[in-house]
């Protein structure tokens, strides 16, 4: 079985595990904790960062992207991409607005000072960075409910990598529970839609010693 | 014709130019003074972002990757990627190395002092990043030329959408003087190169109100 090198909060591990998930393609996860800069983990990956897919031919993949596209090449069946290469490219622009601007808006502020800072004894978070990601993910929650508006799921009618990117992100923000969801209620339908899928289970189940999520994280209907 | 609202010195523009310019596609160049924001760019691109390639019939992208794997499903030869899963996987991680960890360790710190910050109006350069900036990049130079012993271009034996995206970056901090070659043989080598490519020429006839390339900028034997 591949064996993926992960860290159980990060959002783009979670977005490979949903990959896989969708995909029906068994994993074994190992837990890296890059910030210990291993030397056997720096050479199976230099830049030092999760996710890192090793294959059982001992092939080595790096970078979230670079492993989604590698399964939907692999695994063409269901498409997560789309079928036609405008829309593949509308796609890969959401996959890019999470990843990029929501993480640096967002996440990178919440997830960086109440998880990476504590993990790598930096101290306590910073509230000017806390209060600033939480800021500005109200754009973004209302940016989610007006593609829903307009479309089934983010990139298109149907479900795509656009989505599980987002809900990576987003469930890390839900787990650390930095999310009022009274106030967003379209991006919280299309949430709870995610959250029922049988791929996001394993993220449901995520525990991390020294964080309790809220009563809500795992519950469907929250 | 399509047209491509860009930045002359943003590298994300640069590489969809260079990439448009391997693929032999002719395109209309628009300035795009993202700061100002106008509403009308806003509405090709919420991101607020360059480059955005707007085509013939109207059908709009943005993010320079969604738009660089575009170019590739469309006009698939010269080949930018690769020709296996695990080519294009090995590629794509490279292409994220430069986008992301390069941008964030150096780009960002001397192109988002030395340009962004005067064209925004933020004043002098912060002399901490810029310092940080000329310090990382040592780092990322020593791995192209680690690479390009054991391969003759950075992903593989043929020049890729990799090559595009170190180059696009680097050419930036080339055109503000703040790589010093001598220290970096086997880089330069490299980037000689790149630079000698007909798809680049473009770049090095590029001129920035406020800006001074130094003399070697366009010189293909520096």
């Amino acid at each position: 079985m591949p064996t993926l090198h992960h860290l159980p909060l990060s959002p783009f591990c979670r977005k490979v595990r949903i990959t896989l998930g969708e995909k029906s393609l068994p994993i074994e996860l190992r837990e890296e904790r890059v910030w210990d800069r291993r030397r056997d983990f720096l050479a199976l990956n230099p830049a030092g960062k999760v996710p890192v897919l090793e294959m059982e031919n001992n092939h080595v993949l790096a970078d979230s992207q670079a492993i989604c596209e590698f399964l939907e090449e692999m695994v063409p069946s269901p498409s997560l991409l789309g079928t036609t290469p405008e829309a593949r490219a509308e796609t890969r622009r959401l996959i890019a607005w999470f990843d990029d601007k929501f993480y640096r808006e967002v996440t990178q502020h919440i997830y960086g000072e109440k998880v990476l800072r504590r993990q790598t004894g930096g101290g306590s978070p910073d509230s000017v960075a806390l209060r600033a990601g939480r800021t500005n993910v109200a754009h973004h929650l209302n940016y989610i409910a007006w593609l829903c508006d307009r479309r089934t799921w983010l990139a298109a009618d149907h479900f795509s990598l656009a989505d599980i990117t987002a809900g990576a992100h987003i469930s890390v923000l839900d787990f650390l529970g930095d999310i009022d969801w009274d106030r967003f209620e379209g991006a919280k339908l299309w949430y709870q839609r995610i959250k029922s899928r049988p791929s996001f289970r394993s993220l449901l189940a995520d525990r991390v010693n020294g964080f309790q999520p809220p009563p809500h994280y795992a519950n469907l209907d929250f």
